[in-house]
């Protein structure tokens, strides 16, 4: 019997999240003994601030890892023995792992949202990439972008304060790209230009429903990627799919941020598809039980 | 798939403990995930006064169930939500389950030591029993003895103190039975009118080989119950045995109040025999590896 794995994932309103069946079921795939457990601030009455004392509980206790969510990402770090190299640039971790009993942090956001596109839009253009929220989701999809080599990416959110502080960042970090901000009455200028569509905000959310942007600025030459997952078929995917668009669903960056979590955790490659094909019927039966 | 099991043991030392394997094969057994962690105070420098502190984290950390044992049976009870009657009437707990975000304390050193008796000695006299041990393991063996009918109890300890303090507490629960103390230097009065003797020191353990009496005060007409488990074969067993004693060995008693954890945090009902084959074989072969 091998030593089973133990995981949790610490954040607000985790209890219904799909990640741990994501786990449990590729590990048991792998004939891996794997528990994921939710640790749900919302509902243990508990602040953000625990993150700190929880990270500590939980290499006393013997879990093996945490995934490490909203709005704990950026808190947590000062808890940890070591960051990699992607976590520190970022300054945001999802992922910590016991190692030899220190607390080292990853972030696999971004790295999942780099192989999330290069897998999910193989050879799409990059030239010009307009994305939609510079909030913590959006920071880490930048990353990705310019990353991937994006050589002008556009940071629109509804917060202008927000995306001017996420765009000097990314600027300091990127000297080689273009980043800017914009104002939300711009896309009307930016979007018949861009080459991608990024959609990093709530908006498509089963408890956000509707649509991010005008529709009639879509067009068929835009690839649009979407991080919304539940549902996973969004307002504006469909939108852009009626006009042509290439489109990536938000499956993919929560599939693949998973990809890497479990590969960092149990050191096994796990089978990226099976898990995307995972995701999606979880997501799927999700839907048809709510609606 | 089933939402997995996540059980701990809490203690000094218990990194080596079967108990773990031995929760885990069963729940194998049975289709049920279960994750099986060892919280060693000693390997992690934690005090024994940490455990109320281990109880809440492991809650929050969604724990199951804990087990308890040395030296925090009697210091988590004021960190339970709930105690059952036997260990309340014990003061000491060695299972906390949660149950609906309660922490509820069990004892199943006593319940297992009990049933151990009745399976694994049926039918044997119990009019005198003698009592080697008064300290925690003892305490439990002492009350499931005098649960189980023994008309007159002598509880023998190199600490007298402890016997006398043993001895006070047992008088007032069981005000029925006859128990008292004795200096060892009875014991060659002692057991030749006993019917039975139970082993409750460390003597025998791996650690601490040897003999905990004077071997030629062993006769045929008395039975003979060890309760360390590690090794199984005690020298006192084969002492017992080679003088023609009906004996039981540790691994009763081990397994039966880990049937009785496994019940409660579980509500299956385990293989009781089957339990105590994977023990006697567990202990077997670590016995095979150390020698």
């Amino acid at each position: 019997m091998t030593r089973p794995f133990l995981v949790g994932l610490i954040g607000n309103g985790v209890t219904p999240s799909l990640t741990p069946l994501l786990h449990m079921r590729e590990a048991a795939a792998h004939g891996l003994a794997y528990v994921y457990r939710t640790i749900d601030l919302s509902a243990l009455g508990l602040p953000a601030a625990a993150v700190g004392d929880l990270v500590g509980s939980a290499r006393t206790l013997g879990y093996d890892a945490l995934n490490i969510t909203h709005p704990c990402k950026q808190l947590v770090l000062p808890h940890l023995d070591r960051v990699d190299p992607t976590a520190q640039r970022l300054g945001a971790v999802n992922t910590v792992v016991f190692e030899d009993g220190a607390a080292v942090g990853y972030n696999t956001d971004t790295t999942g949202f780099a192989t999330a596109v290069r897998t999910g839009l193989p050879g799409v253009p990059t030239r010009e990439v307009v994305q939609l929220g510079a909030g913590g989701a959006g920071a880490a999809v930048a990353d990705a972008l310019l990353t991937l080599g994006v050589d002008r990416l556009t940071v629109v959110d509804l917060d202008p304060v927000r995306a001017e502080r996420l765009v000097s960042e990314l600027a300091a970090r990127f000297p080689e790209s273009r980043v800017v901000a914009a104002d939300a009455d711009k896309l009307a200028a930016l979007l018949p230009e861009a080459d991608g569509l990024v959609h990093c905000t709530p908006v498509g959310m089963a408890e956000h429903p509707g649509l991010p942007l005008d529709p009639t600025l879509l067009h068929s030459d835009l690839w649009v990627a979407d991080i919304v997952y539940r549902p996973i078929e969004t307002a504006l995917l469909r939108a852009a799919r009626a006009v042509g668009c290439r489109t990536l669903h938000g499956g993919h960056m929560a599939t693949y941020q998973a990809v890497d979590a479990f590969r960092l955790i149990t050191g096994v490659d796990p089978d990226a598809p099976r898990m995307l094909a995972h995701l999606s019927e979880l997501a799927a039966s999700e839907q048809r039980t709510e609606h």
